[in-house]
């Protein structure tokens, strides 16, 4: 099943506020009703917006046609998907995408928001063959090989199969995976959480450990490899992924295993020259502060809330993507 | 005010279960008050446990001339202290010492555990000393040091001051103290909870980050020297300690700031060559999995929960006792 798919002319998405606890789908006829989706991060992850955001400008359509909007309604529906969240690019890249092919009609823009879900899983398969050939070739063995991961780089993030946790998934389907080590990854434990459910439901042997123990457990040979997602990566090979992701990568390079990023070709830009020239979102205290209703920290306690770090490309044995292998550590450039 | 005292012929202490919402003293009269309040965490920390075990021995004594026990009724309450927590090596210890006098009487008795909270306040105020000395060396400068600490190594650990955070307060008292990041040290949150309480009550400014975030602050210049405690140290500078002390460790060595440790002598443990021959509890899998009564992971998964990590001596800048400082990195052995 697809994190996000078009059944029926509806948009089917798994709800992953439900997550761990209930797989619930939710069946969207409604521009609304998915902007809202977006909004409460039923569907969150860069690719799976994109997709959100191409079969957005659908069901626009197809509301307008049901319910007699004229042009001008039908745009200002395809606008409310574009920002339902603002600093998300893949969402707006996916709506653009599609709506720029309204004078071809309908169809055409169906079969093209198709397209955008297909190229994303294809994009990962390609990836997951990609970095599972690589381990075998790094860790130069043809036992089973003990991964490390942080945050959700998998199929919730994506249409389907995963970034980071496609390379995992490839592997545990060649049946070459060892046990996983899963950060839970604080403060919104998408690792705890998403991470593990993906992993109970392709029946990995997993563990979760919170993010602090990551680093020691590399040190004591409990892992093989570490593999990550990216959230940017910088034209000189340095690589933003959330918050916790650096500690990994310099446990990795004293311990001598590779530490290995897969990400999209669309995540290199060639406008960062390096990981000192990004911006990194400060996301407040609350998240750190308490957990739901109470609050853990004294009442005028602040947090400092970075919500990714930077990896700098000498610790990055290599980036995988659905086109190529690039090894920052040895000296190669994305961009 | 002492983490633990002994007040009007009670044992007061600051029930550190309702922290960081209320400063509530206990007043402790009996027995088998004091055993609750160790096993239910309202006194913790080693050198903390060592008073509790001193006073206790005087308690159970007290009770007895009271209630009218006989010497076997004495010798049982005081080994219910001794064995409130069976792993905390401090308490027996505290026990002990103080039990040794029964022969010489209760006012001798009473007067060796008030020497023993004295002994723990003066090793304090030096290592203090020591260390807030050792940072203005090691940071070249008259500005206000910025330091970053995990856990809590404070006066509530200890009957007063500190270790780690107490070279923080010495730096404080002096001015000399910038601006303390403080992890919150999952997944028990003695940061957010009882070091930010600290930091607050003193005055300091300070931010409060997820576990993971400490390293990349560190790579971004956010901080000056990283201060931390431990739990045991091997004879050849090996420091465990909480677990996420090991990245700090990692990433202020590449950073090429100060990584300190602050530790009385009965830390350091001669009978442990190295790291590797400690072995580290794993404390299960529902101290990771959920907070309170609701489970953030899904339902078959499991955690491992290493309670400590080792801190390798070659990225320990130094430690610093009561007594002395050792510089491990430049080859320097505590034992």
């Amino acid at each position: 099943m697809r994190t996000i798919d078009w059944v029926d002319d509806a948009v089917v998405i798994i709800d992953q506020v439900a997550l761990p606890h209930e797989l619930r789908t939710l069946r969207i006829t409604e521009v609304d009703e998915l902007v809202g989706a977006i909004v409460r991060l039923a569907v969150r992850g860069a690719p799976a917006l994109g997709g959100a955001g191409a079969l957005g400008a659908v069901l626009a359509l197809d509301q307008g046609e049901r319910e007699g909007w004229d042009d001008d309604q039908v745009t200002a529906a395809i606008g409310r998907v574009r920002h339902a969240r603002p600093t998300a690019v893949n969402l707006a890249w996916g709506v653009d995408r599609v709506a720029a092919l309204r004078p071809s009609g309908r169809d055409a823009m169906l079969a093209d928001a198709l397209a955008v879900l297909d190229e994303d899983a294809r994009g990962n398969r390609a990836m997951g063959e990609r970095g599972a050939d690589l381990l075998r070739e790094l860790c130069g063995t043809d036992s089973p090989i003990r991964v490390h991961t942080h945050c959700n780089a998998g199929a919730l993030a994506c249409v389907e199969w995963g970034s980071a946790l496609g390379v995992v998934r490839t592997l545990h389907e060649r049946g070459h995976l060892g046990r996983v080590l899963a950060d839970e990854t604080r403060p919104l434990l998408q690792g705890a959480r998403l991470t593990a459910w993906e992993l109970e439901q392709m029946g990995a042997d997993f563990r979760v450990v919170v993010d602090s123990a990551g680093p020691f457990l590399v040190s004591r040979g409990e892992t093989d490899a570490v593999v990550v997602g990216a959230d940017r990566i910088a034209a000189n090979g340095d690589v933003a992924n959330k918050i916790g992701t650096y500690s990994l990568a310099l446990a990795a390079a004293r311990a001598g295993i590779p530490f290995i990023v897969a990400a999209p070709e669309s995540t290199i830009d060639p406008a960062t020259p390096d990981g000192a020239s990004i911006t990194i979102e400060d996301r407040g205290s609350d998240e750190v502060l308490g957990t739901g209703e109470s609050r853990t920290a004294p009442p005028d306690a602040v947090a400092l809330n970075p919500a990714f770090d930077v990896t700098p490309a000498d610790l990055v044995t290599a980036i995988v993507t659905e086109a190529r292998t690039i090894r920052p550590a040895a000296g190669e450039r994305p961009a």
